[in-house]
């Protein structure tokens, strides 16, 4: 049972928190590389883990990313002038280099050396598929770069998008893990969106459902299985890599498709969406579906990464749809969805109010291997999921005969092969 | 004097508090039914007395009202499919009956008998009056039903509205029982609303009025005469009954209007509006009226039941027509006036620092009647105001002889009488 | 260093506290005088110093700036009707004059004497140089009035506005004394500002810049110098005068320009923007100007004193007018370039961060004497600033000899002589 106490130490990620500690040993994805198109564009503000961050991308075209207040009384470094390799306060001209050093303080004569002692907390960031990643954590404990398919293969395979949500990481992420509800919650989608075509979406509603969860180095693997043709079973498999990504079995011979669930702060967080193709670039139909909402993509305030369809708006309900089976929720949009029945449990949800069942597995198994990790992470050791090798992995869907252990028949369909598609039907 | 701390006691209402556990034990207006028009509409959510609930119209047609939240994992069921006589969460199909009984879990064997298990906090409901009530106490000490007039007589006579206010519902309620006040802040309208003709209309402004409060088995009756023709008293006389109804006294040959005062939470109530005739179907003038924000009711924003007029907007203050003496306080309509003074003490209006006068003492009293009750609700005891009997009572406007006791003179007045209608001049 | 406590202290102004004892000794600007412009106009709803008052002006003119609440039952005067000298609350009709003193109590006999035992907290009243001032410390301790130039020229020389900021008043007028940051923050402004003309523009972007605080009875001076023809330097002088007026040094032959930054509570202010020419009445040119959001005023929402610009909207953020080098901050206009930055450092800067240069010396001298006067002021004594003498001064721009003392050079320009022009180049 999750207490209060449990809920707290699992949903806290700030400074000085023992989550907030496990959290900033992982390269964290924190900004679209759109976000900072070219040298000397505006400065971003970013909020990750509770902390006010400032990026920016200098005239070398490095990244920075840094607390967003300057060193000497505290004016936002979001109006700054971003300009020869530096980010200039407006307020007295004091300027930043990427790694949050202090270049030039106007006032100062530079033989004071008074601008070398100024520093302002930064993390070092770099690029990789399409996203800025950075790392929160003690320098000495910075792990290789992340290895996840999605952020191998060339750019015209992928499409990544971020939409910031109303609630904790870990609802969001309660729900990527969760493969009972997709029955449910997204049945009528799985019937209708192009993009989610294949066996697994015609035997969406099927009632005799098993499912298994399976402890891997980096995470976990959820297998759903289905009957199939005689003596055989259908399997779903999603892969979970600690801390927060998730990995959606394929539909057919579309795309794979994933999740980073990743804290603004308590209560919000910011849900990254992951489409690639192992072996092919994205049609311009793929392209153009998810540009205009479809898949696991929303559609976006102008401006924000906040949905045009949100609490605020309750989520543009249509009754008459949820009654004429078009939507089982109400609401359009698998992505909307989740978003709207995981923020409907409140900002940071009660889980000591819960009952959970043996469907829940998944979600058990991932707050104990958190709790677990956060402990390794606060003695220093190296925590699950660091580890590239535990990256390389994919979901699947596939038919195994029915005596067959599915850990070792789809031993090779789980793992990232370069230039073999994915294990989908 | 109240003391911040009676102040708190008189104005929580939420689980565990005093005045929760009085309001707890009595029949409370929880929903129009329009809002329930129909078997398997959509569920509609509610906040009473501090609690997130939702109420649902099953497919026979009965109304259930529960925690808001699934059992399982806290998804609202407000996006609930409402189906077959039940309501079925959308994120992994639990379903509960109008008892908040789980009677399905889609992932358990049936046989597990595990869904009997989980039941959902959940208060009984009648449909009385145009209105749905719910009783949110001790099952073993439930009252029998309300029996107010209003409640009583065919829908034609009756015409019901509903609206918000921010503000706690104790300084709402004691503009219900404020009979001083009507001399000013409607001075005005009295004299040209269509529905407040008739001689208390007229005399509104005078000063040569008295007051007085006379304590009854429910509540209170609140008298107010002024001088009539030679050796003669006009006396309107307002009913109070536990613990937040009241009776306004009539106007003419217009129908009668009362108020129920329904805390949200702490900081907010619905002010419900009660017009009736007791004899005779209301005109479609009187409808036309009062659909058009006439007597005691307001135009609401549509979907809501927050008026057009409210706080954020400065209630469209018209100091034009305050200094013309077209309003008193710059405020349009007898019903948005009371809330903007209401509104304007605050959230919860510090007691402390009051002044009170003698014609305050409807208001003392009824804070002493509460305290009691409250007193004596804690104790099992049966509080003020359960009893129908006391709700058969109505509210009158009459002429008395200047020596005559006015418990005695209006005696018959003062009780609902079926098929005799009110005694109004 | 300002610790947390050291910055509690001198940014909390509330009732109670000791900063807010010491702005409590000082004659405060509260409106425009055009708020209340004629007799028995609408009331005004004023917060000062966390304070919650009702500002009216009464039949013979005359101001009340009082509690906003009535004694009776907490109803917001500023629904009252202003009528026959006085203030009537629009719920019972309890009346109270300029001096808070109620007057009347219709419930109540007159011989009774209720009404004299009833008095709202209130502040007297002053008007001078079209602003209403007020004074909310002990009576006993009231000192003259306010003497600023800007009061004692007739109206046709003085153009005064005031906006809201969405931060404590010290870190605006931390701003207001910080006469390092006009060379970078305003940089282009004072190139192309019709109202700042003159050397000082010109010389805006120079590098070879000194700084020099001069603690003065009243407050400070903060002297800026640059190099000039040869053996000469280029001084510009600005006043503080305690505990929170600025006067800005004048640029050529424009008008002087000053502020007051008035603590709303601890998490807003009002920046008063005085502009006031000592020998003549202001042009058409110069009011247009000032009117449209030109020199040191600002455009406002209709209706309120919150600028159109402001934090809400991004301070309408211009990446490509920074870049181009129009703005230094993608700000537009000085008053909404200062008040951007200074917002950008939160409700209430956390000064225990901060890394204080010596061009910071006028600032960290202010956080002194305002400490000191508080400590004074605690004790019963009088801090500086509240002896009407202090208030007689100028700012100034001139050129000096290299090796004169900027105080005796310039000791004739920084004092206020009636029918003198200010001393500017």
């Amino acid at each position: 049972m999750t207490t209060r106490e449990l809920n707290d130490f699992l949903t806290r990620t700030g400074p000085g928190t023992p989550m907030g500690g496990l959290f900033r040993r992982y390269w964290i994805p924190a900004l679209l590389a759109q976000e900072l198109p070219e040298p000397d564009c505006p400065p971003v503000r970013v909020k990750l883990l509770s902390e006010r961050l400032i990026a920016f991308r200098d005239t070398q075209g490095r990244v920075g990313l840094m607390d967003e207040f300057c060193a000497h009384r505290g004016v936002s470094l979001w109006f700054g002038r971003n300009e020869e390799n530096g980010l200039r306060c407006p307020y007295h001209g004091w300027k930043y280099d990427v790694t949050g050093q202090c270049i030039e303080v106007p006032s100062e004569p530079v033989e004071s050396g008074f601008c070398q002692k100024i520093r302002l907390a930064s993390y070092p960031c770099i690029e990789l598929g399409d996203a800025i990643w950075t790392y929160m954590g003690p320098r000495e404990l910075m792990p290789p770069h992340p290895e996840f398919e999605w952020v191998r293969v060339p750019s015209s395979h992928r499409y990544i998008t971020k939409r910031s949500q109303d609630c904790n990481y870990l609802q969001a992420m309660e729900g990527g893990i969760d493969s009972a509800h997709i029955s449910f919650l997204h049945r009528y989608e799985l019937r209708n969106d192009s993009l989610h075509t294949g066996r697994g979406a015609a035997l969406a509603g099927g009632t005799d459902v098993r499912f298994e969860v399976v402890e891997t180095k980096g995470g976990m693997l959820l297998g759903v299985r289905r009957p199939a043709e005689a003596g055989h079973l259908y399997w779903r498999i999603t892969q979970w890599i600690m801390p927060f990504h998730t990995m959606i079995p394929p539909y057919g011979d579309n795309a794979l498709n994933g999740h980073a669930f990743v804290p603004i702060d308590d209560e919000s967080c910011m849900t990254w969406s992951m489409t690639h193709h192992p072996t092919r670039p994205l049609s311009e139909r793929e392209l153009d579906t998810m540009r205009n909402a479809g898949g696991i993509h929303v559609r976006l305030i102008p401006g924000t990464f906040r949905p045009v369809v949100n609490k605020d708006n309750d989520y543009l309900m249509d009754r008459a749809a949820q009654k004429a089976n078009k939507t089982y929720s109400g609401v359009k949009t698998i992505a909307m969805q989740d978003a709207a029945v995981q923020e409907s449990m409140g900002p940071i949800q009660d889980r000591s109010k819960e009952n959970l069942v043996s469907t829940d597995n998944g979600v058990i198994m991932a707050r104990i291997r958190l709790q677990k990790a956060a402990a390794i992470a606060q003695q220093g050791g190296a925590p699950d999921g660091i580890d590239p090798a535990t990256h390389r992995v994919r979901s699947a869907s596939l038919v195994l005969a029915e005596n067959a252990s599915f850990l070792e028949a789809a031993a090779d369909a789980l793992h990232a092969r370069a230039g073999v598609a994915h294990t989908s039907v």
